[in-house]
Order: structure tokens, then C-alpha cells, then sequence
């Protein structure tokens, strides 16, 4: 077996598909979000972020970012040890408090990041209830799909965001049988929201435990940031809320929310939670203060409603075909990873914008797109640019519009 | 199924087994590593941590600080994204030159901890190399087994550090399939450290893949850090070389360092890689400042051999019963889960010393045991109080001594 030649030829392959990814090397300005530097593309210096999951630009907010420098100072900078194993500090468990008062919940429980903290619960919960039954929404998050799978539990898919369907197949199975239905609130590449209220009725009605990933949601919705189950008011009728502290909180890191039982048996048996180093106490410590700050301040979320609907707007009137969500993620759809690929590469170039093209197996085949993700950092001219961006590059490349907007 | 219940009772059976785990809850002093405050210990304030595995004390050293600060400042707190889209920075690229440098090899990935970066990068290989033969070690860490696990691969255990029984499996195999073979280099519970050379001949006669994981070993051993595979000349004979950036490099991540292709290869294709927000920019930086310095510095690493050797001497002069290793890592062995618990409690309550009970699943039952990591940052004086204490308590407690050292 040649091994070089095989990874090569796997490669080629990935190349001749136009899925070959290339990563842009970027350096985010703090203080000038969503500015940043890009190192990668010649000839461009200063670009414009649009996909950035650092939704509110909390990662250069002075609270967060004053924690973290006071931690390090106070703490140094890793956490030295796994969480049994000396790794435990007061940073991590007024994080989990913070986290638990936030979702409502007895207990949480963190992970270095929010695909452990899926693939890590769902597969210990999966793998340790005794003959467990998991129902897995279509479209979950990979991080979902592989915890699933690793824990070898009989797994249904049901039809996405569709109860009826999920209702057909938990009627189908043992009553008696432990059963965990797993889906998001805000998928994050088309940006529909599940219909929380009607799966939990389903779930209630067969005695299911629920599994929310709120990953898009956390910080974004809800009075206090608590995502779309605190909006919809239905925090307390679910089993395990997931989150992540990368993306609306700024930094970095995963968690559940559950019953203190709960929490602690997946503290006690998932192996992707006991056998790996702590998060830096200082990573811990900016998470806390981004919560706090969301907890108490709306005015992120209203900026950030703001632009996603202004963005949406500008958008419907020059007619670029966009996905239509309830949410703060703008998908423009493509349809094509090559012209996707070259769409990206021309807005970076011409315009200093940056829009990493979105292909398989990200999303399927045929729906490739660019996901545009506006903020309270993106001014009036960040959009004014961006709109006429997108106009002249489909202007030249004769590419669809949709029927203007009415 | 009442799923509450049921989370309790299997907690119970931890309790009732000596094997529920309750975290310290610490924090570390910096600048006056390995001093920490105690927070849940009633009486204890102040203790000094003899379990760390920030072996070096590099959590602390101005030069990482000093790199943490300045990238936090420049570019924020989280990286805003998944290495593709918008998460790589400069400061991902720079490290992972870094790492390539450090082990001699074309490339090396950065993932975000030392576990994912076992996970994905075997769970990916066994699973896309094409009917792919796994041979690991018995004594591979969770984060190994559960990546072969999860590759679906086949796979053989083979005996521990035991390249006869290696080559007897190998042997046994169809020569044309491609095989895999992992394993550690410095096993942390034990202490021992592989025969790699030896491993390495029989990979190469029957054509397999090597993988190495030099957790325990990255920034302690070896004339720039490299590990143990530098030290022994070994480097450019193992095809993987996987490492943590949150022990010996004191932040935390995780890495493999190995040819252009595969190294592209993982990144293309392991959802633990792709799927997940990147490490923090001032994390990666922390991480390059951490291994310059260990590269450029043998200080720390004559220090930490003194310490070593000046703990085992004094243990062994009292008849402390010791694993024998040739490494870092100093089990002093206790064989009882209750005891092991009993004595670290009193420790901590008596004197101040924090070191964690391991007991199963850490290690197997019957070997539970105290494991030491003295370090450069500890004194004289911590030393005469660690002696101390353990020789008080294992008087007190009538245990075993073995003969006084000759
Ligand atoms: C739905 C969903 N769940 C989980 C994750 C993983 O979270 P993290 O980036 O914190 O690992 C992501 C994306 O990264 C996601 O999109
Ligand atoms: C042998 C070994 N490999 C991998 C890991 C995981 O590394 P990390 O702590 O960076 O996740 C550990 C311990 O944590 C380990 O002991």
C-alpha cells in the first residue's frame, strides 16, 4: 500500500470536484470588527469579515476581553490538568453556574467545545441507557451525528423539523424502551428554526428525553440570551440543553444544561469529558462575562435584529436570491461549489469583502452558497459595499436574480 | 422509564464503589506556580499542586503571557469560526509551522484539543484508508480507542510496549491491506516509555503506518522538545506524531505533525477538524511562544530531571513504594480506591498537598495510586513537605514500605 499516493489521489479528487478547501488566513482587528488583515489572498490587505460566527462581536467586547487578560494574569494560562486531575478551577465552576442559571437548569457541564459537548453527551447518554432508541433529526450537526453513532445505539432519522413524522416512528417503538430525540433550535446553514413547542409534545407524549443543540441560538434570543427555547418559554420541558461559547459568546468552549443527575452522570462517564485537559481558566473566565453582559443587555441582540434585517432588505430589492428564515443567518444561494468558489474569490478580491463559499458536504450538492452572517459591528457602509458587491458580480456572471422584491 | 432514577442509581454504584469523582476546585497563583488557592476543602486555603501536568511550568512563563496579552489585544478573544470559515489566523498558521519545524516533518494540523486531535485524526485514517487493520497498543489512551472505535476499522490490541507480539499480528495479516499502528511514547500512569526503534522495524517490514503519541513527552525530552522520537533519533521513521499543546506547552490544543498529503488529508476529511470553532488566536499564540522557547532552552528541561530524580530519591529513601520508570511521572502506588482517596483527602486537610487519587477507569482496579509530576517550579521546601507528609501518613496508616532504598 502506497499511503502518500492514496492521500494524494484523495486529494485530486476533492480538487477536480471543486471542494477543495483553501482557508483564508485572517487576522481580526480588535476594536475595528469586523475588520481584519488577510495574509493569503494577493494583493488584498484589509478585508471585511460577512461570515463570522462571532454573531455580536462579543469577542472584542472590553468585559470579555478584560476578563480574560485579569485571569491569565491571576491564573497563567493553561488549566495544567484534566478537570479531576488539578484542572479544576473556580473559573470553570461559576461558568457552569452562570450556565445552568441561564437555561434554567439545575446543572451544567462544560466541554472544550461545542462538537465534544455533543458528540460527547449524546454518545454517553446514548450508549449508556440500557437499550436506548435515538431519533435524529435530518439535518443535525455533524458533531450530533458522530457522538450518535459512536455510542452504536439503534438510531431513526426523522423528516426534518416535522413532528408528525417523529410522532409515527416513537409510536412505532417499545414504550418501555429508554428514547432520546436530538435536534437544533437554528440550523445554521439554511437558518429555519425547529418547531420546539410541537417536538416536545411528541416527545412528552412517548415519554422521550429531548436534546436541544442551541448552538446558533445561545446569546442571540431569548430576554436573557437563553436562545429560542427561552423565547418560546420552554427551557423547563426540555431534558439537555447544548450550547456553545464560541460563536455569540466570543471565545471558545461547549456545555449541556440539565438536571444535576443528569449533568453529573455525564460528567462521571463520557470519556470525551474526563480524559482531556480543562479549558484555560482565562477562557472560562471571558465566557462568564459574555454571558453576564448578555444576560443583562439587549441592546447586541436589538443592533443585531437591526442589520440582519437591513442586510435582508437591501438584498430582497436587487432581487439576490437569498433562503427565507426567521433567523439572523442570510444564505445566498449559489447552487454551484465552482462558481461559488469563484463568486468568494471575486468579492475578496475586487472588494475586500470575505465570504467563505459553503459546499458539500457542508451543505448538499446543488445548494451551494455563501452564508451571510451581518452584526452589530457591520456599519451602514459595510452593507452599502457589500450590496454592491453581490449586484455587480451577478450582474457580470448573468447569474439568476429573483423577482424583485415587491 | 423514569431516566432521573436511573442517572441516580448508576451514580450510587460510583459512591458505593469508592469511584465518584469530586473535583477540586483550585486555582493556580501565577508566578507562584505550583502554589494554588482551595476552594472546597474546608480549612485548606492555600495548598501546593503535586499533580499537575503543566510539567514545566510553562502556564506562567512571562514569554507565553506575554504572547497571550499582545494577540488578545490585537485580535480578541475567540476566532469567530471554524478553521474554513473565517477561523484560521495567522496565528493557527504560524503555530502549525511551528510544529511542523519541531518534529521534522512537511506539515502539521492544529485541533482543538489533544483528544480530538487522537480522535479525528485515527477515527479518519482507519475509517478512509480502504479496509484499513488497526493494531494498538493495550495500553493506549481513551482518546486513541475511542478514535479506532469509531473508524470501525478492524482492529487488533497488542501487547503492551510489545513489538514480538506486534510482529506476530502483523504478521498474520494480508501484506497489501494497509495497517496502522498506535501507540504511546511516554504512558502516563505508568511512566514507562515504548521501544519505539523496535515498534518502528516492525512497522517497517510489514509496510504499516506508524502513529505515536507523544503527549506526555512533547517539551520534556529531546535536545528541542520534540519528544521522546527526537531524542532517540527517531523522528523521520513515524509516519504520525501526535501531541497536546496543554501539558509540557502549558495552553491547550492538540496537533499531528506528519507529510504534506496526510496532514491535507485529515484536514479535508475528519469532521473533528472541520466542524468546530478554531482555537483562540491568543491560544495559538501562547502555544508558538511556548514551544520557541523549549526549543531554544534546555533549562527547564535539566530542571525538571533534577526535581524528578531528587523526589524519587527521597521516596525511595523512605520506602515509599514507586513505580520504576524512566520518565517524569512518579506513581507512588496505593491499590485501593477508598485509601487512595483517604490519603489524598488528609494530604490536602494535614498539609496542604493536593495530589488527585487515580483510580479506575484511569488505571485498573487494584492499581489505584497517587501519581507525581514534580516540576521545575517546585522548591526545596515543597519537597521536605511532600516527603513529610507521605511518610507521616503511611506511618499513621500502617501501609506498606517496601526495603529502604539500598
Ligand atoms: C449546530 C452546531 N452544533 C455544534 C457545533 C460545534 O460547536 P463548536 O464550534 O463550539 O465546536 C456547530 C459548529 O461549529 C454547529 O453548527
Ligand atoms: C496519552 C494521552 N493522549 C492524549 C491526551 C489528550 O490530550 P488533551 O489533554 O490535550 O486533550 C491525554 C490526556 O489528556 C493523554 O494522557
Amino acid at each position: 500500500m502506497d499511503y502518500e499516493a492514496f492521500f494524494t489521489r484523495e486529494l485530486d479528487t476533492l480538487r477536480d470536484d471543486g471542494r477543495y478547501r483553501i482557508f483564508a488566513e485572517l487576522e481580526r482587528r480588535r476594536g475595528a470588527f469586523p475588520q481584519a488583515r488577510c495574509f493569503n489572498h494577493e494583493g488584498v490587505e484589509r478585508v471585511t469579515v460577512w461570515c463570522s460566527n462571532d454573531y455580536l462581536g462579543m469577542g472584542q467586547h472590553p468585559a470579555v476581553l478584560d476578563a480574560m487578560h485579569e485571569t491569565l494574569d491571576r491564573c497563567g494560562a493553561g488549566a495544567g490538568g484534566t478537570r479531576n486531575i488539578s484542572g479544576t478551577t473556580s473559573a470553570h465552576c461559576e461558568l457552569e453556574a452562570e450556565l445552568a442559571d441561564l437555561h434554567g437548569k439545575e446543572a451544567a457541564l462544560l466541554f472544550t467545545s461545542g462538537y465534544v459537548s455533543n458528540w460527547a453527551a449524546l454518545g454517553t447518554l446514548a450508549a449508556r441507557l440500557p437499550d436506548c432508541v435515538v431519533l435524529s433529526d435530518a439535518c443535525n450537526h455533524a458533531s450530533m451525528i458522530e457522538g450518535i453513532r459512536h455510542s452504536r445505539a439503534e438510531r431513526h432519522v426523522f423528516a426534518h423539523s416535522d413532528p408528525e413524522d417523529l410522532n409515527r416512528r416513537l409510536a412505532d417503538i417499545d414504550p418501555a424502551r429508554p428514547k432520546l430525540v436530538a435536534f437544533e433550535s437554528v440550523y445554521s446553514m439554511d437558518g429555519d428554526i425547529a418547531p420546539i413547542a410541537e417536538i416536545l409534545d411528541v416527545c412528552e407524549a412517548h415519554g422521550a428525553m429531548s436534546y436541544i443543540d442551541e448552538v446558533h441560538a445561545v446569546g442571540l434570543y431569548g430576554p436573557r440570551g437563553g436562545g429560542i427555547a427561552e423565547r418560546e418559554g420552554l427551557m423547563d420541558r426540555i431534558t439537555v440543553i447544548e450550547g456553545t461559547l464560541g460563536k455569540a459568546f466570543g471565545v471558545m468552549g461547549g456545555y449541556i444544561a440539565a438536571s444535576a443527575a443528569l449533568c453529573d452522570f455525564v460528567r462521571s462517564f463520557a470519556s470525551g469529558f474526563i480524559f482531556t485537559t480543562a479549558l484555560p481558566p482565562a477562557l472560562a473566565a471571558g465566557a462568564t462575562a459574555s454571558i453576564r453582559h448578555l444576560k443583562a443587555s439587549n441592546a447586541e441582540r436589538e443592533a443585531h435584529r437591526e442589520r440582519v434585517a437591513q442586510v435582508r432588505r437591501r438584498l430582497d430589492a436587487i432581487g439576490i436570491p437569498t433562503l427565507d428564515n426567521p433567523s439572523h443567518i442570510i444564505p445566498v444561494m449559489v447552487g454551484d461549489a465552482k462558481k461559488c468558489k469563484r463568486i468568494s474569490d471575486w468579492l475578496m478580491e475586487q472588494h475586500g469583502i470575505y465570504v467563505q463559499p459553503i459546499n458539500y458536504p457542508t451543505v448538499p450538492v446543488g445548494t451551494e452558497r455563501l452564508r451571510l452572517t451581518p452584526s452589530p459591528v457591520h456599519s451602514d457602509g459595510d452593507i452599502d459595499r457589500l450590496v454592491r458587491g453581490l449586484s455587480e458580480i451577478w450582474s457580470m456572471c448573468e447569474l439568476a436574480r429573483r423577482d424583485m422584491a415587491a
